[in-house]
């Protein structure tokens, strides 16, 4: 039997999938399972995108141009331009996912073997994107006391070496749901162009910012545009991951056209999501205030919540829906398993996703997990309930 | 600025993409296009699979399984093992088209430099997909005296290497249409057998095959079932391009289960193109009866015509919807793109694709062109008048 590739086999295990068996496990045996480990959200998909996949009057269902139908990017440029004065339809690539923009954008931008600088904890699939496209991940800490803020710029200078390429970040992020400030921002800038770097971000989830606080885009810093590549997505936007639809921009066109070569090679994006995805894009304010509002108390449940816990620590996230929460365990991948096998209260359990998968740097975050709180308040509290009774049997058993 | 990615600077420019600004201005000028150069089918989309669509009853757009639905898979399952029995939905993994599954592919089974053998003249973005997850192709050639026939193995022999780990056919072909023989696949399969290579087949156009003629698929090969990976798409099957769903169908668990890593990093394929392309697998027999015999007899208007004009030949294609042609022109880069530029015939001229770019081996493939026959019959026959008095005009100028 040939061999299978060693970047196959390097390939990581999600840290989300490899608990799921023990789920269904649970499940079988009649446990109710309150997920908190993924971050498919409950919340509706705005009408008026359900609508136009319903109405569509297309005989033939055809491939779009391979940057994204016109119309769509035209009406992107419109909502990117409000971010940044001057963004045109030329500056966007339709994308199927963001997943697809950041695998283009590592192809396009770095070498084999080259280095992207990562804030830790970070987006588990970041791994797997960089193990495809032949990327080195160097992960700088950040640490929870301070509520996952930007590491020190030291610590970037001291990790930039001749292969360093590019710095990515998550703003506002998953797992921590640290929102940057433009401070930080400014910060990133001034390092990127000191040492020539692509700057990437990862925005998808741009639009939940908490308690006032004002997102900063990418798109926004000066005397960097060449350098910046941002990363979005409409999946959790309009609450429609199926729909594989992202985007990438870049004011780069060196960089807009090489990853056309790249969107070229794969024909389109997809044909339907883009006719939901164009259509969202009139999707009323009202639905983003309902769902800011939504998003805020499900937090402040969890959050406060768990930090009336003895021994757990939350910072409370500035934006996105997701939490990193420091547990009195000595090993979370074993306490989650745990909580699944072993664990019931009132016949329900809590599945999360220990933060360990979150890390590059073996070791880290071992007591930490990563809760998204995608879920209706009144589960979102039995969920706290059941996390504090299973941490007293954990501990005491 | 930071540089580009020397894989980005090597990206290959598509064979179809670099005359479409000529086709653009000979349009401004009021001439009419045809545009014999894509495999865009006009053929509508099943009712089946439209309804599908139309009718979608869900409130939020969700990820599907990494691996695409499991209904699906099922419903996929009974479709493949009517080809080769025992395919469960456990050997099949619905991607976004069917260009991710052979980047999959590719990722899964080959290392950094490894080579792919691949019959040439082949699918341009082979090319592409190569170039981006770091393969290098090995072309052998095929002639157009024998059709496009399998090379002799003894071709296959002398390029492998220690760096050979797969090779790749498209059965029928694009761009040549040929339909390899049972007794074809054997000698493949020998050959992966002895050197312990994989083999892939991109099978998307499996259901296009005429005059009687059989499909044998690589899933039929018995002894080599490890070795075995096909590549399938919707696209053409079912004439809808736009829902980019695909899948990679293999007995391989170690694929399986490396390419599913892959396949969970980027999260789900496209929900809603699941949903038509789960709906049309109960399109009835009398479409694709329907749509046979269009394609023959496009097919018949197109080569024979061509073959009455002076000094070109056009082997007849067993399946799939292109032909390469010979034309009695020393550079059809600069004869295809004359057409656009300098030619007329009744108002219209003819756009193509030039074959060199389907060829890795520079120099080869000169005087040919591929031709898609995916228009209706009327404007194939103008196509070939037009076609007839350009290479009469070009030839005399």
């Amino acid at each position: 039997m040939p061999k299978i590739s060693e970047r196959g086999l390097n390939m990581p295990e999600s840290p989300i999938r490899k608990l799921v068996p023990f789920a269904e496990k649970a499940k079988s045996k009649g446990v109710g399972v309150i997920h908190l480990n993924i971050g498919q959200p409950d919340i509706e998909t705005p009408q008026v995108a359900l609508d136009a996949v319903k109405n569509i009057s297309m005989e033939v269902i055809e491939y779009s141009h391979s940057a994204g139908n016109e119309s769509y990017r035209k009406g992107l440029a419109k909502y990117y331009d409000k971010i940044s004065s001057g963004i045109t339809h030329e500056d966007i690539l339709v994308t199927t996912g963001g997943s697809e923009a950041l695998s283009f954008g590592f192809t396009a931008c770095l070498n084999l073997g080259d280095e992207v600088i990562i804030p830790e904890p970070f987006y588990a699939n970041y791994n797997g994107f960089a193990e495809a496209t032949g990327v080195t991940v160097v992960p700088i800490n950040s640490s929870i006391e301070s509520g996952f803020a930007l590491p020190p710029i030291e610590e970037f200078e001291k990790n930039i070496s001749a292969k360093t390429k590019a710095i990515l970040i998550c703003n506002p992020g998953n797992p921590t749901g640290y929102l940057y400030s433009k401070e930080e921002l400014n910060q990133l800038r001034d390092i990127v162009k000191k040492h020539d770097l692509y700057l990437f971000a990862d925005e998808v989830y741009r639009e939940f910012c908490y308690d006032g606080k004002e997102h900063h885009s990418l798109l926004e810093l000066e005397g960097i545009e060449d350098n910046v590549i941002v990363v979005d997505s409409v999946s959790k936007r309009y609450s429609m991951c199926g729909v594989r639809i992202g985007a990438m921009i870049t004011r780069n066109k060196a960089v807009m056209s090489t990853t056309l070569k790249l969107a070229q090679a794969r024909l389109s994006p997809p044909s339907l999501g883009q006719i939901a995805s164009e259509a969202a894009l009139e999707t009323p304010p009202s639905y983003f205030e309902k769902v800011s509002k939504e998003y805020i108390e499900r937090r402040d449940i969890l959050v406060d919540g768990l930090n009336e816990i003895d021994g757990v620590f939350c910072p409370k996230p500035g934006g996105a829906f997701y939490a990193v929460a420091q547990l009195p365990v000595a090993d979370t991948d074993d306490f989650c398993q745990w909580m699944l096998e072993n664990f019931e209260f009132e016949g329900e359990t809590v599945m999360m996703a220990p933060a360990s998968g979150f890390y590059s740097t073996a070791g880290k975050g071992k007591n930490e997990v990563r809760l998204a709180y995608v879920l209706e308040k009144d589960k979102l509290k039995k969920a706290v309930q059941c996390l504090k009774h299973g941490i007293e049997a954990y501990n005491n058993k």
